[in-house]
């Protein structure tokens, strides 16, 4: 069954007022493959812009098994109890099918958030391309805002290259990791070190305390030797238990600096702009691979020449050369 | 004066049997503005092709500062001298300009190998984009592998994302830098040292020999933080004074360790293999921008239109949708 649609009027009134049905409806029109349906959601969306960008946007990553949703339910549970926050917790997973399952897993993952007014959990839209999906979760994001929530996190899970991804869309990039050094931080990606704002060593609890510590001390050395971010604010390093809800206000206290240093500095409002402009190149390339890439005469050849590359039969510039040439010529 | 073109097949045996002048000439064909020079330059690149590919690789980085240039030179002449190497110095930098003035500046730079016949030396394609320089670059190495050189140094200036290009090229990427963990290592970009398969912290030599032995210890710990590199062999630190000679031989020998390595785990050819692909993508977003940001209607409206999205008053996703649509009607 399908609900039949509404006037863009109704809709934008509708996320305006901060209506949680009649924003999950927008969002689903944002997510959706029919033409018809995204072309009303991008006049919806264009119509909440006004009304957007005046929440703080944090990305969340971590290493399967570091606590990431215990994290997000203890960290947002102190904003929404404890600071008056509205939050909204969305996801960047291009593997994801969608499914009653997962907003099932949302309800043991996050039980007091996702039963929360104050907060709005929206799982990630189902699989597409890294920058589809990318696209729509900053697109969510915005209606969000724009319907009242004044905390984003944008919650990645670490497949590809989602953790830039998400940093593209995000002003605070938080790592969660857990100490023991070993086979657990194999999980980190290249490069992911390097754009966190700030690395919590969660599970600092117990018998593992000391590590935590340990833990802490070496990143912190680690990030000393990194260059100075474009933010010109170095990472800390903290550890945290977020299942007993230790070091979490902490944590946010240090956001909160941070926040309050960029938009001093002025980078914090330089860094959207950009962010938005990189939006618009990105979405521009997405759509140009995808007329390119959806040509019936390139889809015809593509896998051949491909592998004739592969094999070194001919060159990269050839191969793209002869595709390209079948791409103009249809 | 221009030098007359000669026939494909003269270029091909030219650059088959060594000739340098001729390795140069079509160098130049392949840099060319001129379409006609492209395309003969591609037919000679896809004739030698198959006599291409029997080098290793090695892209080098390093901040300003590190001694770059002493250390090619000391390395350069270990394997031309003392292992009966024959080798090919190429650049990467989106910013060159060239003219006689860089080319004055490779004979005081590299002095040894500026004048040897076992050398091949050749500055960075002049001012382009960088996927254009590097696919420029990339296409020279290949040439220069069929004209029989079996060791390929490319060197990036670290301007833009040119480490990350020349990473996705080579087969070994070694940085280069010097200790005194302070403003020095400021130019050392997000990300470059996670893509190390060696640092070397050269200009240990004298009083600086304590303070680089430290430095190497450091820059140990932290790489052991890093997760595992797709190769399967972390990255080693070691310190020389190329100056001095010292320590060159054992770097060497560690990249012999390593390439020896990779091609018994059968990383080394697959490497290659997705380089190829990559690079045949690259190669083709690269001509879709040309061609989109090319267009008439695009160029007449994508300044307005970005500055909107800067400002906020569009969204981004609408900005591209604009600007598409603006390109499919034209």
């Amino acid at each position: 069954k399908r609900t039949p649609l509404r006037k863009t009027k109704d809709y934008v009134e509708g996320v305006l007022s901060g209506d949680r049905t009649i924003l999950s409806q927008a969002i689903t029109l944002i997510e959706s493959r029919r033409d018809e349906h995204r072309e009303l959601g991008r006049d919806i969306l264009e119509a909440c812009l006004p009304h957007a960008g005046k929440s703080v946007r944090i990305g969340i990553t971590g290493v399967p098994g570091a606590g990431k949703s215990t994290f997000i339910e203890s960290l947002g549970r102190h904003l929404i109890e404890k600071k008056g926050k509205r939050l909204a917790v969305l996801t960047v997973d291009p593997s994801s099918s969608r499914s009653k399952g997962s907003i099932l897993g949302d309800k043991t993952r996050m039980p007091v958030l996702s039963t929360s007014q104050k907060a709005f959990i929206r799982p990630s839209p189902s699989s597409g391309s890294l920058g589809g999906v990318a696209r729509q979760t900053r697109e969510t994001m915005l209606l969000c805002e724009a319907a009242g929530y004044d905390t984003v996190f944008v919650e990645t899970v670490g497949v590809g290259q989602s953790e830039i991804t998400v940093h593209s869309m995000t002003d605070f990039f938080l790592l969660i990791l857990i100490a023991g050094a070993g086979d657990e931080l194999q999980g980190i990606k290249r490069g992911v070190m390097e754009m966190a704002d700030l690395i919590a060593i969660n599970k600092s609890e117990g018998d593992n305390r000391q590590a935590a510590n340990r833990a802490r001390l070496d990143y912190q050395n680690a990030l000393s030797l990194f260059p100075e971010p474009p933010s010109g604010k170095r990472a800390e390093v903290m550890t945290c238990s977020a299942l007993n809800n230790k070091g979490i206000v902490e944590i946010w206290e240090q956001i909160e600096e941070y926040l309050e240093y960029v938009k001093q500095t002025g980078f914090f409002s330089e860094n959207r702009s950009d962010q938005s402009v990189h939006w618009m190149y990105e979405t521009i390339h997405e759509q140009l691979k995808k007329i390119f890439y959806g040509n019936e005469e390139v889809k015809a050849s593509l896998q051949e020449i491909r592998e004739k590359v592969r094999s070194g039969e001919i060159s990269s510039t050839r191969a793209a050369d002869d595709l390209i040439r079948l791409f103009k010529s249809s």
